[in-house]
């Protein structure tokens, strides 16, 4: 067995350290100070188990289990489990609440796990409609029109999933317009807030959601993999049913999930997450201003205007007529920025791209606006 | 909204840093420095998706393709991909090869995660038989009895589990002569390495096993969640099976799954598993020694003797009678492990006890075998 392991060592990482970050995905994930020391205690593998009598949602040292009330508290919801991340979350829905073959109703903006979890739990699916260019917004009515649709022609509906925040263009859906669908249906509903939850106030009970799935590692300032799933005591019975076998462990969890530091990582982050979601008007505040200083270079925001999320897309025709003529080509966009200090816009893009400037100071989000100008206006 | 969250700050963890840790299922799950080290580096949500074009398994940068590649190597198996344990390794593996229905025949000593597997799968199952106390040994030829049974009463088999090193009694299952019933029987055949991978050496294709679960938090020095699924080729189609709406994701693995540092961890510890599973003689050794000097004080040990494994078991009647007379009853040899150092065996335990002392240098060992020397003769 030849097996070089030189590759595995030393392994680093500059962009958090060294850049300002602007991708989407990850700027709702950094971890202060206080979740990085958590982890030095809990690093090594089960160490979360040390007190523990049968289930880690029920764990008192560290204090899990008051933890997860205090989630539900924080997202209007009546009971909490921890899991691996939003679409986990997802799938332990699916898997329980419906039968092969059921129908689930989704939107349009429909982030991939959604449907990554419906195939694995044997689902069907009816996608409802979208808005047309450039907003792209959830229909909301277009919601009764499928489940009307499905119902005529005898199909089973299993759940109603709405993404509140789609990841495509950072719009934020009308959640209790949806809900008074589903439940005027009377049909179970999923709200994915992978992208909402930790980031800005959610009331489950106010928007009439059944459960939600929330992200650590996308919006709660964890580490990666965990998540949240927060349901109404209505389907505990049935999301959260217990082994014949070991009548303590909940099938949907296989007993435990996240069962190291993500999910301490996350409780170190709770009281930030309480604070920062207070703070949501400034984010969007930072938001709007990147949208406003940036569109006259000949960048165009897609999705709903003004921003109602951190997440940013812009069509940049500008960019591509600078690639043109660049010796760089497309790559040019990619070493400018990273030359300024500024990472996590993909790399070689042209036509489009996304960004973020969630949780950065208004001195940086400044520093992105102008480094953005003066690349565009020095090689225009 | 009343939330106190000054119970989430400043959590600490004692045990490992103060003590000399005995549990069992976390002696193999401990950091070396070079993983510490990594997790400084990604500890952000997401941090791993860096350089991410589409699927977990596959990202370059850090060198997750590569390393998923070398450990199919180290496991003798065709393809390995990330999971989050090996219960969720055992799960996604039902959950594709099996029908709603089929049974699993496991053996008696399976952990409670196979049951849970198998009934989040919608699956039955049928328990082989065990030999008597004190060794509590899988009986092979069970497996092939209980086949024959299923298969006369026109019962569908799915999969044949073995558990190679159960948690109970720390017996290593004869997975030759199962992998051979299997085999000849026509089933496909898991073994469940939590407990074996990683401290032990495994040769999945020598074994006759096409499936492997393994544990990254168990065995593997990595911080937990995490775990790995090595399969056979064969398999491949079925258990890695593609999504039809976004066709590179795989819908066992929700697309991706340790999408954070619990993967990095074990990518980083990897050399010291190389290094570590070759001097699993001189583990056995510490183990026995362990035994040997610990039964003459009234301790007995279960399970197959002597040791093939570091998860000792004592029946611990000395310690029962100790507690008949000591003021602090059963939590006295707690209290007197405690004050010695020791930590890691359940608190208030009496009758028997799991301990290992996996990892330990000959003078820890040493330590331990006096200090309980010490107590019982001092209290007896």
């Amino acid at each position: 067995m030849e097996i070089n392991t030189d590759k595995y060592k030393n392994i680093t990482r500059n962009l958090e350290r060294e850049m300002i970050n602007l991708n989407p995905i990850q700027r709702g994930g950094i971890l202060p100070t206080e979740s990085k020391k958590i982890i030095y205690e809990y690093w090594d593998g089960y160490s979360v188990c040390d007190y523990c009598s049968g289930r880690l949602d029920r764990i008192e040292t560290p204090p899990i289990n008051e933890f997860l009330e205090d989630m539900s508290k924080f997202l209007g919801m009546d009971i909490t489990r921890p899991t691996h991340g939003a679409r986990e979350s997802k799938y332990a829905v699916m898997n329980s609440i419906c039968k092969e073959g059921d129908y689930v109703v989704l939107d349009g903006n429909a982030h991939y796990t959604s449907y990554v979890a419906i195939e694995r739990a044997k689902l069907n699916y009816e996608k409802t409609d979208i808005g047309e260019y450039p907003t792209f917004r959830v229909i909301p009515e277009s919601y009764a029109e499928k489940i009307d649709m499905l119902e005529d022609s005898k199909k089973n509906i299993g759940l109603i999933l709405l993404t509140h925040v789609d990841g495509n263009y950072g719009n934020v859906a009308d959640v209790e317009k949806v809900g008074k669908i589903a439940k005027s249906k009377g049909y179970p509903f999923l709200l994915n807030c992978a992208y909402s939850a930790g980031r800005m106030p959610i009331d489950g009970k106010k928007l009439n959601v059944d459960f939600i799935a929330a992200s650590g590692h996308k919006s709660m300032a964890a580490s990666g993999p965990c998540g949240l799933l927060s349901i109404n005591k209505k389907y505990e019975d049935e999301v959260l049913e217990t082994s014949k076998v070991n009548v303590v462990k909940e099938l949907q969890m296989l007993g435990c999930t996240s069962r190291g530091i993500p999910i301490l990582s996350l409780m170190a982050s709770f009281e930030r997450l309480i604070e920062r979601v207070k703070k949501w008007d400034l984010e969007l505040e930072k938001t709007r201003k990147v949208v406003n200083e940036l569109e006259p270079l000949g960048f165009k925001q897609i999705g709903e205007k003004p921003r109602n999320h951190d997440i940013i897309r812009f069509e940049t025709p500008i960019l591509d007529e600078i690639a043109e003529k660049d010796k760089r080509r497309g790559f040019f966009f990619y070493e400018e920025l990273k030359r300024r200090g500024l990472g996590g816009i993909r790399r070689g893009v042209t036509k489009e791209f996304k960004m973020s400037v969630y949780g950065l100071t208004n001195t940086q989000v400044d520093y992105v606006i102008n480094s953005m100008k003066t690349i565009i206006n020095e090689l225009r």
